[in-house]
Order: structure tokens, then C-alpha cells, then sequence
């Protein structure tokens, strides 16, 4: 009999050098980073799952991911060697937790959030180069503020709905959408059970719209009733965007099962 | 007559690249860069001088140069030139302004501030690899807050002072040490009218020691009231020292004598 443990991982990454989170033939992916790292020490081939399947430039500050694993060990233990493997990516595993087999790090999943940050200041980017939005024309938060409560609530979110996108409804609920103004930067806080493709840079694309005092705030109301992908501002390219939690409603399992096997 | 413009630029930089600020021949500075973009849009060998030669590594949100340019140009012009030519540097040039010929970035400085950032926490660095001092043992900030008040003031800092520094007199004023703590991040506040070689490290790295229970508070003035180098504590490494701001206490010349030439 083989025993399986399952873990969940918690998991940071600049979404720079990857051709976002998935596996493709095209580059280099979080996913396929994360599997060689956990095949170095296990010599095992696993199939490591994620909860949100970040685009292309995209990152992360709370990705969850999980594994099984055949050979025994504690999750510190798998922590540490993940983390040794991984140095040579911009990925760490921030935590990492045994927990159930009824654990999926996708399907569990009853909340996300993410963060968009906006660099708004004339002089170009140096660190912040591909880690935020650089918009150089003054923005207005506080109208961004205001507009962006028009699209709080459940709405059929067809506008802000990438053409690609697979998700059966265009209806979803938007449980916070917030902006706020710290310095020069910007920063847009999204909340949701789950998202459309490509939903936030769609949002905060054309909230920026607002900011700069092209659209009206009432304008984003319309554009959400259009129910029409041609009545959309514009999409927020990935570099600012930040995948930050991922809301589990069962806990997960405090005791290590490897002790047993 | 050739009559020539002096700015004052106020510049950020994110220092993992470089082999410091100033120019040398093993490798790109940030001098350099800066020189090299000046040269690209003015045609003239010019030279441009900082206000504190910051280490390898060692970034800067407020550095500030000063140039003189015969080339007649208003401040936000250079600034637009400076920074597209800058582009294949993560360097900024955040502010341009035009200043009497007596300003001297180093010379007229009365003040200078870094912030050094430590991240506290078992997982390694993603986002901040070279742009913070990883630390996994846990440190007590309020401890380091507390030993960091016997180096304020007026003191001989030669156990916290480079071999290799220049300086006449180990003696200097301290005005400010200030350690908070921020979630996993640590933050060390510093500032003084000028600094010896390595001093905001070497304070960083014996602090660090008390934050993390290997020294008491009073060991730090005991180490300081030895006047000797052999009893400093560790040096941090640049990855966590930022310039933040140079201070000077002559304003700025407000209008543009490039309109006169």
C-alpha cells in the first residue's frame, strides 16, 4: 500500500520571468518550476495544483498550491527542501501545512483576493520596473473609489470579460473593490468567491480611465450594464497585478499524518 | 562666453547592478550611467556629482547629483531626456532642478537619511532578493530600538567605522536610530549630517545581534565606548541600505536661468 500525504503550500513569486502560473510549451511557468523543485527531493513525479491560474507577468503573495507526496516527511521538512530547490527562481514557499486528502487547492478555494498596484508619478520606474503600473498623468483615487462601487455586488460581468474566457457565466459577486491612495502609488484591492478571465485588468483599467478624469464615474455603470465587451475602458497590463490570498472556509489538518505511515 | 546651467537631480536606484555609486573600472556605476545619459542628449563631457558615494549594491531613493550643462534646457526638459536615456538602467531621475552655480551636491549637503529594511522571516526572499536583509531568526525590534539610543548623539564611532575610511575625525552626530517593525518587515530609520564608511551597516549588523537575544542593549554602548573596531558586532550586508534623502538648507534657485542664456 502506498501512502500519499497531501500538503498545502502558500507561495510567493514575481511573475516577471514566467509565462505565468500554468505549464506551457512556450517558457518557463510557476508550476513547472515548483514541480522540478519537488521531484529533486522526492524523485517522484507529482502533479502540483494551483488556486488561481495567474496570467502571464502576473504575481503572487498568496498563491496556494497542492501536492502529494509518497516519501515521509514532515511539511517544515518539505518546506526547507522546497525552498533549497527553488533558489534559483524568484518563488518561495511561505508556508507550507499537511492537510486532508479532501484538500483541493482550487475547488476548496471559497475566496480570493488580489491587489493592483499603480505607480502614479512622471519619473519612469526603477524597482518597481514590471512589479506596478507606471501611469505618469495625475490620478484621482478618490473617483476611482467612487466608480469602482458601481461594480461591487453580483452583476453580470460580460464587460470586463476576456474573449478566452471559460468560466460558464458571465454573473459573478464582487465582494470588495477598493481604492486607495498611499503616496505615489495607488492601490486597488479586489475581493471575490472567484473571477473572470482577465476581470481585474479590466476593472482596473477602467478605473484608471476615471482617475485621469476621461470617464465619468457613472460611466463604469453603463459600461457594466452594456453587458459588452466593446463598451470597456481598457485592460491594466499584468505588471501590477499581485494574487494575495486564497480563502479556505475548512480549516486545514493540524496534525502531520507522516508520522504514521 | 559659454554660459552654463547647473541642476540639481534628485535620483533612485535600485543598486543591485552596479558597482557603486561612483565611477570605477571593474564594472557599471551609477556615475557612469548618469554621465553616459547626460553626454547622450547634451553632446558634452560633463560631470556629475553626488551627494553620498553609496557602496555595491547599495540603493537610493534620494540620491542628489548635481550637473552643469551648456546646452540650453529647461529643467523638465533634461529631466525628460535624462530619463529616456536612463531606460536601459534601473535608475530614475525623480526631479530636475535648475540651481545657482553654488549649490554642490556634496558640499552644500546638511543632512543625509537612510533607511535600512531587514525581512524577517524562515522563507527566503522572492520579491526582495538584494533589496533587503533576509534574516530567518526571529529579532525582537523593540529590543534593537532600545539599543540603538546609546549610538545617538555625539560619539567616536571608530568601532562602527570602515578600515578603509577616509573621514579626519571618527567623531560624528548621530540625530537619528530609530527600529520598527512593519508585519515581517523590519525597518531602521538613520540619520546624521555625514557618516563615516560603513557606519549605517556596521550599527545595522550589531543591532541585529540584540534583536536577535545574542547581546544585550548595553553591549552596543560598551562596544561603542571601545573605540575599537574589534568590538563591533557584524557588518549587514548592502542588499537592506537605502539613501532616502539629502537634505540641504539653502532652497532650490526657483526660476530657470536657461531662459536668460
Amino acid at each position: 500500500m502506498t501512502v500519499m500525504q497531501r500538503f498545502k503550500i502558500t507561495i510567493e513569486y514575481d511573475g516577471r520571468p514566467f509565462v505565468g502560473w500554468q505549464m506551457q510549451k512556450n517558457g518557463p511557468s510557476v508550476q513547472h518550476a515548483l514541480t522540478e523543485a519537488i521531484a529533486a527531493f522526492t524523485n517522484e513525479d507529482v502533479l502540483v495544483q494551483g488556486a488561481g491560474r495567474t496570467d502571464a507577468g502576473v504575481h503572487a503573495t498568496g498563491q496556494v498550491a497542492h501536492v502529494e507526496i509518497e516519501k515521509p516527511m514532515a511539511a517544515h521538512q518539505v518546506q526547507g527542501a522546497l525552498n533549497h530547490h527553488l533558489k534559483p527562481h524568484p518563488i518561495s514557499a511561505l508556508k507550507v501545512e499537511a492537510v486532508e486528502d479532501s484538500f483541493h487547492a482550487r475547488f476548496s478555494a471559497t475566496g480570493r483576493a488580489y491587489r493592483y498596484r499603480i505607480i502614479n508619478r512622471r519619473a519612469p520606474l526603477s524597482f518597481d520596473k514590471g512589479l506596478a503600473w507606471h501611469v505618469a498623468r495625475p490620478l484621482d483615487a478618490q473617483a476611482m473609489h467612487e466608480a469602482a462601487q458601481y461594480l461591487v455586488g453580483r452583476h453580470d460581468f460580460t464587460t470586463f470579460r476576456h474573449v478566452a474566457c471559460q468560466a460558464k457565466s458571465p454573473v459573478k459577486t464582487l465582494d470588495l473593490l477598493m481604492v486607495e491612495r498611499q503616496g505615489e502609488e495607488i492601490i486597488v484591492h479586489v475581493a471575490a468567491r472567484s473571477f473572470l478571465h482577465h476581470q481585474v485588468r479590466s476593472m482596473v483599467g477602467t478605473l484608471e480611465l476615471v482617475g485621469a478624469g476621461k470617464w465619468a464615474p457613472q460611466q463604469v455603470q453603463e459600461a457594466l450594464l452594456a453587458q459588452d465587451r466593446r463598451a470597456l475602458g481598457f485592460n491594466a497590463p499584468p505588471d501590477g497585478l499581485y494574487l494575495s490570498r486564497v480563502r479556505y472556509d475548512t480549516p486545514s489538518m493540524p496534525r502531520d499524518k507522516t508520522t504514521v505511515g
